[in-house]
C-alpha cells in the first residue's frame, strides 16, 4: 500500500485511485500492444477506441442530444477565452459576460484583446466576488452569454442558470464539469480544463452545439477553429494521448463505479455540507462565500488570523491532508473537493478541523 | 518482464524503457508527496523543480547561451505554424519559407491564413520532396527563414543549414530535436512537438532567442504570445504537467545515460546506416529519399510491390516489429528510429528484413 495523502488541491487535483492503479498496471504494455499508452500511434485502432469511448461516455453522462459534439483541445480554459470569441462573436456583434471572479475577468480581457465587444452585464466584484449575481439585464441580440459556472478561487457556484431568453449560454465549467446533471439544452458551448474534475492537466473538453459550428468564419488559423476538431474527431494533429486516455478512465469510473451524475451530485452535496456545517459567520471557521452561492467544489474559508491559517495548513499537511492553502491571490484556506475526493478524505478533514479548533479556538 | 515490441512508430513513438519504468514505479506517490505526478499542483516546489530541471538540461545539452529561453507550450507544432508568424512576422514584412514536404506546406498555409506574406524561396515538390534544396535565393530583409529540419513523412533531413546572411532561421525540429549537436546561434527559434524525440504527445518545446521576444506585438491573445510563457516560466496557466515531467526524464536519460548529443548522434548515424546499407536503387528495398538528403530519424523505403509492402508490415508485426507502415499520404514503408529506438531494435529489424527478402525476393 502506497502512503498517499488526502489531496485537496484545486487543480491539478486528486484522481480516482482505481484510475491511477489501472494506468500504473498497464503502463509498459497497453492492451497487448506491446507499447505504453504514451507510445501508441494516435492513428491506431486502440487510440481511436479511447477517443470514441471518452466521447460516448460524456454524451451518456450528460444525456446529450445528437445536436452536440465533444472535442478535445489543448491550451486549457485560458485558450478558450480567446477561441470562444474568435469563433463565435462576429465583429459587428456583442457578447454578454458575467464577471464572477478571477477567471471571468481573464475571459473578458481576452475578448477585448481581439478588439471585439464584451458587455459586462453583471458583476459581483463589489463584494469581492462572494456571490453569484441575480436579476441580470441581458443585451438584445447578444451572440452568447458567458459565465463561469464555478469559481475555484472565490468558492462560489451557479446553482441555477440565468434565463437568457434563448441566447445560448457559454460556460467555463473547468471546476464543476460532470459534477452534477445539467440541462445542456441551455448551453451553446461548455469548456473545461481537465485538471480538476476530468483528468490530468493538458486537455480541455469542449462541448459544442452543432449549429454553432456552421457560423464559424472559414479564415481562422486551423488550430484555433472548432470545426478543425469537429471534422477530424479531435485528431487533426497529434492530440495529448495520455491525457485523453486518463480522461476516458475517469469517465468510465464516473459511469461504472460512481453510477452517473445524479449519484455523484448527491455525494458532492453531502461532502460539501459536512464542511460548511462546521462554519458560521462568527465561528472559528468562516466561509467566505455567501451561503446561497457556496460552491460544492471549492470550499473557501478563513480562520481568526492569518497566523492560525498558516498553522492550520501546515498542521493539516503533517496529518496527511494536503492542498488546503487558499489561492495566492486571496489567501485564507480552501478545500477543493471534486468528484474524485472521496468521503474518507472529507471525514478525515472534518475530524482534523474539529481537533484543530479545540486546540486553537 | 513485459512483452514489449520493437516500436518504429513515427510519433507518438518509442520512449526509453528506463523512463517508462521510473514513471510506473512512482506513479502513485511522486517523491514522497503522497500524490501521483498527475495530481500535484503546478504551483508547488516539486513541479517547479521539474520545469527548471527540464530547462537546465535542454540548455546544457544544446550548449545554449544566456540569450536563449526554453518554453513549453501546448498545441503541438501545428499551433506553432500560427504562433511563429503571429509573433514574429510584422504585417509589412515578409518571411522566407522552404517547402520540403507535408509539414512545411502546412506551415506556409497558416501564414497565409493570417493574411501575412510567406515567400516560398525553395521547394523540392518537383521530385516528390525526395531531397533538400540547395543554392537558395533568400529575400532581402526577410523577418526570418523557416525550414523543417527533418521531414518525417518524406524521410529527408537537413544535414547542413543554409547560409541566410544573418537572418534568423526558424525551424520545426519536431522529429530531430536533440538527436544531434546543433549550432543554435544560427537559429532564432526552434520548435518541436514532444512526441517523437522528447516525450509523449501534448507539449511543444520552443527555444527562442531572447532579442526576438522584444519584438512581439503587445496586443496578441495571452496564450498565443511567446512573452506570456517567457515571463511566467511556462506557468501562466496550468501546463501539461505529466507530459513535461516525462520530457524531463527523457532529457535526464539523454544526458546521464546516453552521455549527451555527440554520442547520441554517433549512435543515430550508425543505426540509420545499418538500415540504408541494405537498400539500393535496384534492390529489393529501395530508399525513397536521395542519398545525400536521407533522414537519420525516418528511414522511408519501398518494396517491389504494394502487395509485398503490405505483407512486410504485417509479417514484421507478427515478429514483434511495429509501426513500419509508411504515412497514409505516401504509402510504402518507414522505420522511425528516434533517439529512444535502441540498437537491439535496429538489429532485430535488419535481421527480419534480410529474412523477408530471402523468402520473398
Amino acid at each position: 500500500m502506497e502512503n498517499r495523502i488526502h489531496n485537496f488541491n484545486a487543480g491539478p487535483a486528486a484522481l480516482p485511485l482505481p484510475v491511477l492503479e489501472k494506468i500504473k498496471d498497464t503502463f509498459l504494455n497497453y492492451k497487448e500492444t506491446g507499447m505504453s499508452i504514451t507510445e501508441i500511434s494516435h492513428r491506431s485502432k486502440p487510440f481511436d477506441d479511447v477517443v470514441n469511448d471518452a466521447k460516448a461516455r460524456t454524451i451518456r453522462l450528460l444525456n446529450l442530444g445528437d445536436n452536440y459534439d465533444v472535442l478535445f483541445i489543448q491550451g486549457g480554459a485560458s485558450l478558450q477565452f480567446t477561441m470562444v470569441p474568435m469563433n463565435l462573436l462576429p465583429d459587428n456583434s456583442v457578447a454578454d459576460y458575467i464577471n464572477t471572479g478571477t477567471w471571468s475577468t481573464k475571459a473578458i480581457k481576452e475578448v477585448k484583446v481581439l478588439g471585439k465587444n464584451a458587455n459586462v452585464v453583471a458583476s459581483s466584484e463589489d463584494k469581492n466576488f462572494s456571490y453569484i449575481p441575480k436579476d441580470i439585464n441581458f443585451s438584445d441580440n447578444a451572440a452568447y452569454v458567458h459565465i463561469t459556472s464555478n469559481n475555484t478561487i472565490k468558492g462560489t457556484q451557479w446553482h441555477e442558470f440565468p434565463d437568457t431568453n434563448g441566447v445560448p449560454i457559454i460556460s467555463d465549467m473547468s471546476s464543476d464539469i460532470l459534477s452534477r446533471p445539467l440541462d445542456m439544452e441551455r448551453f451553446g458551448l461548455v469548456y473545461a480544463g481537465a485538471q480538476k474534475n476530468l483528468g490530468p492537466a493538458g486537455v480541455c473538453m469542449v462541448i459544442i452545439r452543432k449549429d454553432l459550428l456552421e457560423k464559424i468564419p472559414a479564415n481562422l488559423p486551423s488550430m484555433m477553429k472548432y470545426t478543425t476538431y469537429a471534422e477530424k474527431n479531435s485528431l487533426y494533429n497529434t492530440p495529448p494521448c495520455f491525457t485523453i486516455y486518463t480522461v476516458q478512465l475517469v469517465l468510465e469510473w464516473l459511469e461504472e463505479t460512481m453510477g452517473g451524475l445524479e449519484k455523484v451530485h448527491e455525494l458532492n452535496v453531502k461532502k460539501a455540507s459536512m464542511l460548511y456545517d462546521i462554519m458560521s459567520d462568527d465561528g472559528f471557521y468562516r466561509g467566505t462565500a455567501q451561503p446561497e452561492s457556496r460552491s460544492l467544489m471549492n470550499v473557501t474559508f478563513r480562520l481568526p488570523s492569518e497566523e492560525l491559517e498558516k498553522k492550520f495548513v501546515a498542521s493539516a499537511l503533517e496529518n496527511g491532508l494536503g492542498g488546503l492553502k487558499g489561492h495566492r491571490s486571496v489567501g485564507g484556506c480552501r478545500a477543493s473537493i471534486y468528484n474524485a475526493c472521496d468521503m474518507k478524505s472529507i471525514e478525515a478533514l472534518v475530524d482534523f478541523m474539529k481537533q484543530f479548533e479545540q486546540k486553537n479556538g
